[in-house]
């Protein structure tokens, strides 16, 4: 006997294949190709395993649906739309329209049951381990043998895409050594990719390689419903590994001659091959209802319509024995949703404390006590930006028990780890350290993962010359608005005998053009402590922490006499660090960020002394800031002309330097470091005190 | 009966790990652990495995050794010293000084032996993959039943690192795709990294997904050293598949309380440790002569010594009877070198069409016929810039056979293809295309091993937004200027409907600040023929071009007369491109890159006709060779105050435009794009002519 209605889960499966295939030819643009293939794997998923309220779409113990092949969105929004979800017909009919809630690509948005922003391959499936961590972890802090209040389980999708990027690797190796057994992977292997039959180039033996990553493997065709429904529901219960499920799909699956090819991976399927799916679907009676069986008979008239119905955009048609058979689902789960929700009152009652933690988890505000420590922050004596942000970050940790992250291998040098706390393991999932091994890219996207539900604040920390590897990562936290903190150790070729490879040049400025992005670049032990207050005050987006491996200057520290008004001006971007004489207008204005704002404080005091020059210098720990901050702000503190402005940073302003102010002489680096002692190299770069004073006088 | 002399590899052995500790020392920085644990691999590799000849050390048909774990540079050195090549004594005494031939990660300088540039890890690994490749196709083209020109052997040392990172699984699931026989990977596998030992962050069964992967595999102790030698032996001759050994080996192998620990990855060792070492082992003698057996025999004292050779930079120990011992391999490897250059003398003789061609590839020169072509390269109607590069791609290809790449599964959309040839495959390599896969940082890291030896010029190819996920690898193709073409596009928000995941913002301005690359971003044909020109006429580093996904305005096409002229001016970078009259003061100009020439030419036209304006309009195909162009070329070109400048890039200049000229009005964009049709998110962020000439008209 059957366990699920499989009559009615193939209805609704060619009603998700319409709902895709229509929006898609709609917007003239989409990815049919997915949708189709997987749209029976979507059904049962969403008709009988996942756990989820759409009138509570931030139930903090729904399962997670993560479709990390994004651009099958089509398949996502329609079987939101059938589930309860805030996406209506109308919605899909707007797909990849300006303004709608149904982009080209899937963009968080927890409300609307999309989960996390994919599209960029392998991204999702890594974040889909963060959230598996996530799950561990609270389960870790909240549950009991009576209260099991997290048990949730991550179901992601990937496709060929998704295997073969190292993303995903790094990912899947992870979280087989963590032995994540909330996470539910399943493969949609249809060996098709955009250039044609994946073997081209893509033979691995996959499931062979999940399980030498200690991952449970199990495989399936799609066209066996009752099979696919068992393994799911199986993995999902089953413990001890991540899971992965390999089901065997025929991309474009119900087209004619589209069917099995690439030409069906990202372009609209076209009025034949439509037709021709609803005369050999489910559908079919919705057109024959709508414009006649004779109609319907008729290729040629039914690829008008179909054609017609895109071009005039006419509404969605409805298909209510699909749309009612998968809303059942909703009842049922409602019921688990409030069983939960009397489960947390009588936890309440029963574990106060524990409950409280949880509710400060789940609405996160600043503890006043840290504000106040933080804006009061100083050091005792100079020191390397890493080492105080080390500190700052262990003053943040035990004060916000969400703060949770790890470094790629470097915890030693960057410094940024939890004290007295352990590393993540299998059988322990109390600590706040995560060892996320050398695999910095699968750091940064699952990082975004821990941070997407809102309960934890992740930090992630390698070299900043390694950000390279984890690009992808920073962008998609910056484009989702992720309270992920970065914290990127040995800033500059100051770093030294490790030569070039380890010498950021590109990287600051790279890092300050990323949208939504703050990137500071402290330069004493006050404005790291404001770096990290800035960040946890506001809560709206990424921050990344530049540090420095070697001490700052001894002139740059402790000179604050008023913190708070000090931060005030931090919170500009910029700020006036020192001046001779503020009644006057100075002769030469020196900016600075970092480990330069020594030189320029120190090259201050000398024209000071031997030129009898008034010197301004500007410190700029966010350059970002500092843009946004306005005209009027930047005028007070950068322009006094005819005084020149000299910019020193050592980090590359190449070819975007052109379009500079000619009354600003910038001492920048604009070709890669070498390897010799730091100080050696700083001198070779032409970043000391007495080059860069040689290059001040020479402007006066 | 022993196949190799263990008494003398271990000698040599130990003199390597003294010269790899002493080095270190003197440099008070380096990472002693992998020499010390992996000098008896090096020795035999170096002793008897690998073929190369020191005098040439560019030989075409060299064995390549490729230290993946670069920051094992120490040990790389120490055999290059000992096996004939330009690093002497002095040199390794230099270790990571200013200048020296012996940096903290070793730097390519193939003249010294070392085939590629690591640190960054994963890449070499990936590197040797790319040159794998690169025997392939020589043999391919070159060999026949009687000359077997090409069959050279890359063995690249891996360490923990690079096994974690995701790059290297891309790379390797690809070389088991291809079938690399001629690449032996050696895993250092002493399972501990620099936060500790590997079972903090990773368990993967190594062999198993090697094997999954399509490798074969082997392991063995390194202290067997018969049977290391037999394995290496074994798997240099062995076909059919690429090949991973795997050895286990103890880091800091030598030393006292240091071995086996995560302390002696990647800080000296300190001179206890050294003395320690030098009691047990085969350079205690070298201490003895030099000290006194009793001095040897006092650790105090003999510590003592090691820091004051240190601190005194006293020059190295010679230890003649390990030198003789490893030179001798050089005598061997002479005879091997000069069978294949009389081989080759005779493949003159009897292959004279194919020794030519062969020594064109050795030796590129740009084909004169080639240069006029893309002079006068014109199309005869407008279209997007990825087209005419594809169109361009594949003049060049056809004029020069050394060009050959691929695309990350997006040949259909970046167009960057060589036409009627097939892709590489196991049992062809006679194609000009390789398919690389959804896994862009190995391709960008394959496409520098392809391109490392001088004889191939490698392209590869992805959307731009995918730039960030091969990042790492254009970086490093910029340190090692290696002739590599990247070609990445749909350069911008016109991209539509996929949406902001694959909108690249942030790229353009991105890249240009990286040194030693060049960023170009044409405008219409002429400037799209005149970057690949400028690429191959310079062969001086790469070179990026970035094209559109729509098609470009009409206005900017087919505009030059006489286009020898025009490349000279588009060798500076930015040149006029229209100027009302030429004889006036501009009124305005309008500075463009790429498709925002069109909205520049037509806004200028507008404002000539509706305003009677003088405007003259700067076309900047290459911003880098702008600046570089200097003061004087920029100010002809863009200073013509008080006449305002408006630049128009659709890319975000976020942040540094805080120091932009105030004359200058930088419309660009500073947020994420979204999905919408193409000339909708162009609308949305003011990219009309329209739009733009309201915003002029604001300033005027």
């Amino acid at each position: 006997m059957n366990q699920i209605d499989i009559v009615n889960i193939k209805r609704a499966s060619d009603y998700i294949r319409y709902l895709s295939l229509e929006s898609i030819e709609k917007a003239k643009s989409g990815h049919p190709g997915l949708p189709l293939g997987c749209a029976n794997l979507g059904a049962i998923l969403y008709r009988y395993i996942l756990t989820f309220s759409p009138k509570d779409p931030l139930w903090a113990n729904r399962d997670r649906f993560v479709l990390s092949a994004g651009h099958g969105s089509a398949l996502l929004y329609s079987l939101l739309h059938l589930t309860g979800y805030k996406i209506s017909l109308d919605d899909l009919d707007q797909f990849r329209q300006k303004g709608s809630r149904t982009p080209g690509h899937p963009e968080f948005d927890r409300e609307l049951g999309i989960e996390t922003t994919t599209g960029p391959l392998g991204q999702g499936f890594a974040n889909s381990v963060g959230m598996a961590i996530e799950g561990k972890i609270l389960a870790d802090r909240f549950n009991d043998e009576e209260y099991n209040l997290f048990d949730y389980t991550i179901f992601t999708l990937m496709g060929d895409g998704c295997m073969m990027e190292g993303i995903s690797y790094e990912a899947a190796s992870l979280a087989g050594h963590l032995g994540l057994d909330n996470i539910v992977a399943i493969y949609d292997s249809n060996h098709i990719s955009i250039d044609g039959h994946t073997d081209i180039t893509f033979n691995d033996d996959v499931a062979k390689r999940f399980e030498a990553m200690n991952w449970d493997v199990a495989s399936c065709d799609i066209i066996e419903l009752d099979s696919l429904y068992n393994k799911l529901n199986s993995f999902k219960q089953k413990k001890g590994q991540p899971k992965l499920l390999i089901v065997k799909t025929i991309i474009g699956d119900g087209l004619d001659k589209k069917k099995d090819t690439s030409a069906i991976h990202g372009s609209p399927a076209g009025p034949e091959e439509i037709a021709y799916f609803i005369r050999n679907s489910e559908v079919r009676s919705l057109f024959e209802n709508k414009y006649g069986a004779d109609t319907v008979e008729n290729t040629e008239e039914l690829a008008l319509k179909v054609s017609e119905r895109a071009k005039n955009r006419e509404p969605m048609l409805e298909f209510p024995e699909a749309s009612d058979f998968m809303i059942q689902h909703i009842e049922e789960n409602q019921k688990k949703y409030k069983t939960w929700t009397e489960l947390l009152k009588k936890y309440k009652a029963s574990h106060p404390a524990k409950y409280d933690e949880l509710d400060s988890i789940l609405n996160f505000t600043l503890p006043e006590e840290l504000k106040k420590t933080l804006t009061e922050f100083k050091e005792e004596k100079p020191d390397a930006t890493r080492n105080i942000a080390g500190r700052v970050l262990n003053l943040c940790a035990k004060k916000i028990p969400q703060i949770i992250g790890g470094c790629a291998d470097l915890v030693g040098s960057t410094k940024a780890g939890v004290n007295g706390s352990t590393y993540l393991n299998k059988n322990d999932f109390s600590g706040r350290n995560i060892a996320f091994g050398i695999r910095e890219h699968a750091m940064g996207a699952i990082g975004n993962g821990l941070g997407l539900n809102g309960s934890l604040i992740p930090f992630t920390s390698t070299f900043f010359t390694f950000l390279d590897y984890m690009k992808p990562a920073v962008r998609l936290a910056a484009l989702m608005k992720l309270n992920h903190l970065f914290i990127f150790s040995h800033d500059s070729i100051y770093v030294g005998e490790d030569g070039p490879t380890h010498q950021p040049i590109e990287h600051l400025n790279s890092l300050r053009l990323i949208p939504d992005l703050l990137t500071f670049r402290p330069a004493n032990d006050t404005e790291t402590a404001f770096s990290f207050l800035y960040f946890l005050e506001k809560m709206n987006g990424p921050a990344a922490i530049i540090t420095s491996r070697q001490n700052m200057a001894a002139a740059v520290f402790n000179r604050s006499s008023n913190n708070t008004s000090k931060y005030k001006e931090f919170c500009n971007g910029a700020y006036i660090f020192h001046e001779t004489n503020k009644k006057l207008n100075p002769d030469v204005i020196l900016a600075a960020s970092g480990s330069e704002l020594g030189i320029a404080v120190e090259a201050a005091f000398e024209l000071e002394k031997s030129k009898q020059l008034n010197v301004r210098v500007v410190s700029i720990p966010c350059l970002e800031l500092f843009s946004a901050a306005g005209q009027d702000y930047k005028g007070k503190i950068m322009d006094s002309k005819p005084a020149p402005v000299v910019l020193i940073e050592a980090a590359s302003h190449r070819a975007v330097d052109v379009f500079y102010d000619p009354n600003l002489l910038a001492i920048d680096i604009q070709s890669f470091g070498l390897s010799a002692p730091g100080n050696a190299v700083g001198e070779h770069f032409g970043f000391t005190v007495r080059q860069v004073l040689q290059k001040i006088e020479d402007i006066l």
